[in-house]
């Protein structure tokens, strides 16, 4: 691992670690519906789902690769993680109307300031299939050269950092990647990402 | 993939399928708690958190290999997903003052009836690392063998089925292995998978 880079990180990891939290009344944007569900074979079983800012949550998670073939990530507050921080692929919801592909051009854009002219479709799964309709979908995006600086939501807050394919697995190792979605997009993209880096 | 594998997994897609579901007035399960959180540089952002069953949803997933050298999996009813049925590593919630390893050991029983004497710690994640403290375990059992029959929860509907390396990723790849925690268990443990099957 680079000095730089880890130096970098951990200043980030510093600065958006959670110092403090109050419990609010009550949310609007985590809900859930409860259903009774009857099977083919008669069982009728009982099952909750999740929503989103009522939504499915469904999202789109980026891999980008750049024109000078490194990898794109961000570091980003995770205040429910152990370290309050965490490091991920960009990623985001899809909003309602939008293809999943449009989508991760518009995080990738929005996170870091990148675009691609070369996306790859990798996988598509269920974030958490027990109790939720978030289908969620993998691209890897080739050749990304920056355009504009980052263009965030109000209350979204990342870094972008670029990182080497050793570094990446590095920092999973160290417990940095610690998320279902990039660890998942990662390993499953691993020998795609490899011969794209060549 | 063997005739006899591909009919057993259609017999019970077909009778696990959701033929009717009914809208409750509200759960009990999914709940949600809300946090105004202050960063270290300053910044103070809203984030919501979701509980399931009042815990924090962390769940252990095992990749059972039995002492035949065959893959053990699970069909289970997934009502809110497309196919409202699918093929999952066995898996479920870490009680209240049990360890991982202890939950995976007593899920792969009541699952499954299989017992294993090889255990192998392969990763932890978060499974929705934006809005939960889930943090999930995932398990290699090497050695596994059949001590006694499936001892179900209420309300959990499971069928293992015996499957080799080769059938896994076919099923994978025809959309019936769909959720991320079986998802990244496989690829993640894909060498020793393979490594542990010769």
């Amino acid at each position: 691992m680079r000095k730089e880079k880890m130096d970098l990180i951990k200043k980030y990891y510093e600065e958006y670690k959670t110092i403090n939290r109050v419990k609010e009344e009550s949310g609007t944007f985590l809900k859930s519906e409860a259903y009774f569900i009857t099977l083919n074979n008669g069982l009728i079983i009982k099952r909750e789902k999740l929503l989103k800012g009522n939504k499915d949550g469904s999202a789109s998670i980026i891999i980008p690769i750049t024109k000078e073939k490194e990898i794109l990530m961000v570091i980003e507050p995770r205040v429910f993680t152990k370290d309050t921080v965490a490091i991920n692929f960009p990623a985001g919801y899809i909003e309602k109307d939008e293809l999943p592909i449009e989508s991760a051009k518009r995080e990738l854009l929005e996170e870091t300031g990148y675009v691609s002219d070369d996306w790859i479709k990798i996988d598509s799964y269920y974030q958490d299939e027990g109790c939720s309709e978030a289908y969620n979908y993998i691209f890897l995006a080739l050749n990304c050269i920056k355009k504009m600086n980052q263009n965030l939501d109000n209350d979204e807050i990342t870094y972008p950092i670029l990182l080497n394919y050793e570094e990446v697995f590095e920092l999973e190792d160290m417990g940095y990647i610690t998320g279902a979605n990039s660890k998942l997009a990662l390993h499953k993209t691993k020998k795609l990402i490899e011969r794209s880096l060549k």
